[in-house]
């Protein structure tokens, strides 16, 4: 298909919004945003090879591209609203829009997300989604604010994603699938944006994301025996060893990581239910700069763990 | 670098803004827009290639990536507020990356834009970058909504662009100058937007986007006499049907393409002194479908013409 069919295509498939002023097919899109609301915005491209690989359907590629995004706008605890795709494809390949559309789509419909707009061109496979979500001015949750004391709070379990590299073709479905079809928090972070002093998402790792929630200021204890790991992971894995390297150190498991004032602890479970996902304890801001992995007889962990840096000389 | 670092050093160079609440090194941007006023978005990305290749600088490839998206905005009528940067580079080059700044970051600053934040990966090189800009409600141009009679006016001069790809090496360095710095014509857009029935920016070549502009429901008339050159293109290309077929079938110029109501043939000079840039009534838009250009001596010229498509068979 040419470039001007392909938009055509994606224009016939995509829902319209009563905020989308001019949308998909002009220069640029015209959205109305809400009254008094600030605007988050963020984007995050998906490199074949680097984010992805012959293991992801266009579908997963689909879902993932707007799903890492997603997740960025709950770690600020916003309502996402609106995206733009940029598709780099090696060909003007119909189906396989189709197929990235049929992972897309239904995400952004589920949250409510408009496609605004976007570009197509020819070149090596990536895909470039920007989102932009609405915050109550003052209210959007940071990395920083983290205070010593403070109870650090996780959603959902961690792991999975980082077991499903690690296992391969041998991975269980249920491992596969949070890699591929990682399920962005959204709810979750509006419900906590407005107790957390700090949040971030889980891309990188825990210990690596954990890291930029509290350093310089503060430092962490986290409890390796709190750790929540799904029933899958610890079938799959059965060394306790093994599984908190792949807790500690995977990424993409786009889970959240809040830093809230100790009396919550008492409301986590009301928080969970608002946010439609468990959120477990792992631990508690320190003073000073360290990270400390607690073993459930009360000693420290030493291994090393590994994080996800592009550009590292790993 | 890690990709830390270079984070810290983009930061590090990028201008604050007032309206800039949580910038560059968090989840997500945090951004206060102007009371009611309509957001207008839009996304480009350069792929190494395709949209640039080894004769640009990083310099160059930065104001190139700013530059098209400016020129989507000015498009529209559109203020230029705000812009997210997703690079991804094969290596974590700091001084490819501070090369790309100092070309992305003087334009930025010339039109009072600020880089809110983005993305960094590896990968093979290209660019995406979303640039945010205001509207008056109601106020945008669009390309829609051109009528029979409407006069057609291009800012600038154009075909260097194309010019400079075809004679390559042997280019002088203005036409060169044209396809690696594009000028985009953020304050011409502004001005015209009030006026125009439609507006496109020339990015893919005349006849192609002109009829974007004009079907399926006109055609158009274009005086081939008309079509504003530069000097250079002019000494450069010696045959006047040469120069017509760059100039028709040539993109990458960032021209903008307005259809104005006909009594605005008398304020041409006004509008050119607020735009800072020439305008030039190229011909009309006409009933039915044909687009027409017409020589000097009336007659009809009749030469294939070719435009950018991507996955196109060519």
């Amino acid at each position: 298909m040419t470039e001007s069919e392909l938009i055509a295509r994606i224009k016939e498939r995509a829902a319209g919004d009563p905020s989308l002023i001019i949308g998909i097919g002009d220069d640029a899109a015209v959205i109305r945003p809400a009254a008094g609301m600030d605007l988050v915005a963020t984007t995050d491209t998906l490199v074949e090879g680097v984010h992805f690989d012959s293991r992801f359907t266009p579908a997963d590629i689909g879902h993932l591209a707007l799903a890492s995004n997603l997740s960025d706008l709950a770690a600020m605890g916003a309502e996402p609203r609106w995206v733009l795709l940029s598709l780099i494809l090696p060909e003007g390949d119909a189906s396989w829009v189709e197929g990235f559309l049929d992972g897309f789509l239904p995400l952004a419909a589920g949250h409510r997300v408009v496609l605004a707009g976007g570009n197509l061109a020819r070149g090596p496979l990536n895909v470039t989604v920007q989102a932009l979500g609405e915050a109550v001015p003052g209210k959007a949750a940071t990395r920083r604010g983290a205070l010593p004391g403070d109870l650090l709070a996780i959603t959902g379990t961690i792991g999975d994603a980082a077991a499903a590299l690690a296992l391969g073709e041998d991975a269980a479905e249920a491992l596969k699938l949070r890699l591929t079809r990682p399920v962005p928090r959204v709810a979750a972070g509006r419900a906590l944006a407005g107790r957390a002093h700090a949040m971030t998402d889980l891309s990188d790792g825990l210990l690596a994301d954990l890291a930029k929630l509290v350093h310089p200021s503060c430092g962490a204890r986290v409890e390796l025996s709190a750790l929540p790991a799904s029933a899958t992971i610890s079938d799959a894995v059965a060394r306790t060893d093994d599984r908190w390297k792949l807790q500690l150190g995977g990424g993409s498991d786009y889970e959240l990581l809040a830093a809230l004032p100790p009396e919550c602890e008492r409301d986590l479970d009301a928080l969970a239910r608002t946010s439609g996902v468990a959120l477990t304890a792992i631990g508690a801001v320190e003073d000073g700069g360290e990270i400390r992995c607690v073993t459930p007889d009360g000693g420290e962990w030493q291994q090393p763990v590994g994080a996800w840096e592009h550009f590292s000389a790993r």
